[in-house]
């Protein structure tokens, strides 16, 4: 079968073992690291942290869930409340996807009044956040621990093998990473004078003092829809990313999540044909069934999901892997890997992929 | 209406000028600089460049056409010569969407035989290509002479502002551009020892001293299935990016052209379920009608399609857009873009967008 890349290092590992004594195995696959990845470095996440959109079924009777992990402190975590606070009023249930762009987002939500219908008040009570809090700060000392800590990949562009490894530092020839006293990966970053890590299973981006922090806008990230500055959108209005990452949406808009499972049944949907990729025939939108905390649901229903602790020896040589393909399919590493080129592994609690 | 980003810097432009005496006009949207292009910035793919592939029409009736512009000298031109034969022979005629992979790529072409059918044969004559040629050597006269043309946005990671522009260079603070003799926009890479810029509308990477150039994978660039190593494949199952940038791709598989128009009647298809997002029921893959050279179609169907040329001034403006928001919507410019979030304007000849 002609296939687009490494298929199975094992069958070409069982080969090779037929072949020669002691063969040299062939390089794992990144996919083939996370499976191997022990239990313990794997972190289930909260159903609090987890809201799940159902759609309707498809004309085969298939189900269309998906399944969104908030993001925590310290990042947008008052529209992350309103989030908490609109699911559970049901806000969403009758509402629409209203947006499918291509190679760029799907927005859901209510439709605004301009699109001729009677609005559905949201909740009383919901945070009206300022533009300052698209970004994090952090205190001297904060900035300090976090830029020392293992917790993080350090990159600076222009600045990728020297700022926080010293001593320790095991250099790859060809890529940007050191292994330090924890380990950090060095990931240049195309944004002039902006850093980029990973910090408790999100990407994210930080001044090079680490004095502010945000997370980023990779694939499957979901941020809170808004009108001109100085909104900044109370979250009844969500999209997530559906291709190349928009970085420039960085620090210009609240990211509160990202989708953990079931992205293509946004991502499959046709495309809207009006500006932006908005639907301007409404009977395009597919109708939202519930949008519902997991930890309201009953026990059978409640999805658990675990993702990769990007802290874990396995993520570290997840993360390389990706930068530099070893397995058999790759005959030219790439020599690196931009933070979206990353994604954070997450499964069903429990499950091997 | 709540919007993601600047539906109308128009409007703004509107409002702000019955405020006030000669108000400082919004900065132009990318899209706008693109408007505002004259005609002779834009440059006409010819038809023998165009690739039209017709699927079924959908349910309600309409069309679904995909066109392909294939990629021009000195890059992987066996491939594109194959190809070229392969819609002349009506090869693909009949042919399949064989795989679909959520942010990551649409594969089409006939199913292997270990799917289980009968294989069609592939024309006479295609060409045996070696995988040298995923990249294209150039002499050292060669290198200087492209790394010195302004028809390359010159980049490399570590090294932004001062390696090919000095003297009259003009930089623009908070991001890696510069304005030279004619004009190089230095867009760091987060691939170690990688240049990349643009070159006659095409994104590409080069090695530091740019004796080897390459296309990358960008969304919608499109590539030549293979099998494992040192198979390069025949062009006989093509593939198009759906997602994030898979950039280690690069240098390890055929880059043949891009998707120009219709990329949604692919990105929007149903993922398949199995591995590698293969269908495994034969029943899902979307049968392809035809296949033809544009330059084979009767006059009244042939398409036409024109690019901003990356030499031009405007593309210069856009890139610097696209790496600095400054339109209202945004409050806080990236400082800097990654080469595949600069994607190359196309339009249909002669048609403002």
């Amino acid at each position: 079968m002609r296939i687009l890349f490494a298929a199975t290092a094992a069958t070409l590992a069982l080969a090779t073992t037929t072949l020669a004594q002691e063969p040299e195995a062939p390089a794992p696959s990144p996919g083939e690291i996370v499976n191997a990845a022990p239990q313990d470095e794997w972190v289930v996440i909260d159903p609090e942290d987890l809201v799940v959109m159902t759609l309707p079924p498809l004309a085969d009777g298939s189900e269309r869930k998906v399944v969104m992990q908030l993001i925590g402190e310290p990042f947008s975590q008052g529209w992350v409340e309103n989030i908490r606070t609109l699911a559970r009023s049901e806000y969403w249930d009758g509402s629409e996807i209203l947006r499918v762009q291509d190679n760029y987002v799907v927005q859901w939500g209510r439709p605004d009044p301009e699109m001729g219908v009677e609005p559905k008040p949201v909740p009383e009570g919901l945070n009206v956040m300022p533009e300052s809090e698209y970004v994090a700060n952090r205190t001297r000392e904060q900035a300090r621990a976090l830029r020392d800590s293992s917790a993080l990949f350090h990159a600076r562009a222009g600045d990728r093998f020297n700022e926080f490894c010293e001593g320790d530092g095991e250099l790859k020839p060809g890529w940007n990473i050191r292994k330090c006293s924890g380990f950090n990966l060095s990931l240049a970053d195309v944004h002039g004078m902006i850093s980029v890590g990973f910090e408790q299973g999100w990407p994210i981006g930080a001044t090079i003092n680490w004095d502010q922090v945000w997370p980023v806008h990779c694939y499957g990230m979901v941020g809170v829809g808004r009108g001109m500055s100085p909104d900044t959108g109370d979250g009844s209005q969500l999209y997530t990313v559906i291709g190349h990452a928009p970085r420039h949406l960085d620090r210009n808009i609240a990211v509160v999540g990202r989708i953990v499972d079931g992205i293509e049944h946004l991502s499959s949907l046709p495309r809207g044909k009006g500006a932006l990729g908005f639907y301007e025939d409404p009977a395009k939108r597919v109708p939202i069934v519930s949008v519902r905390m997991a930890a309201e649901l009953p026990a059978s229903e409640m999805p658990r999901f675990e993702y990769l602790s990007t802290e874990s020896d396995s993520f570290a040589a997840y993360a390389d892997a990706r930068a530099n393909r070893r397995d058999p399919f790759f005959i030219q590493p790439a020599g690196g890997a931009d933070i979206c080129n990353i994604p954070v592994p997450v499964r069903r609690a429990g499950e091997r992929q």
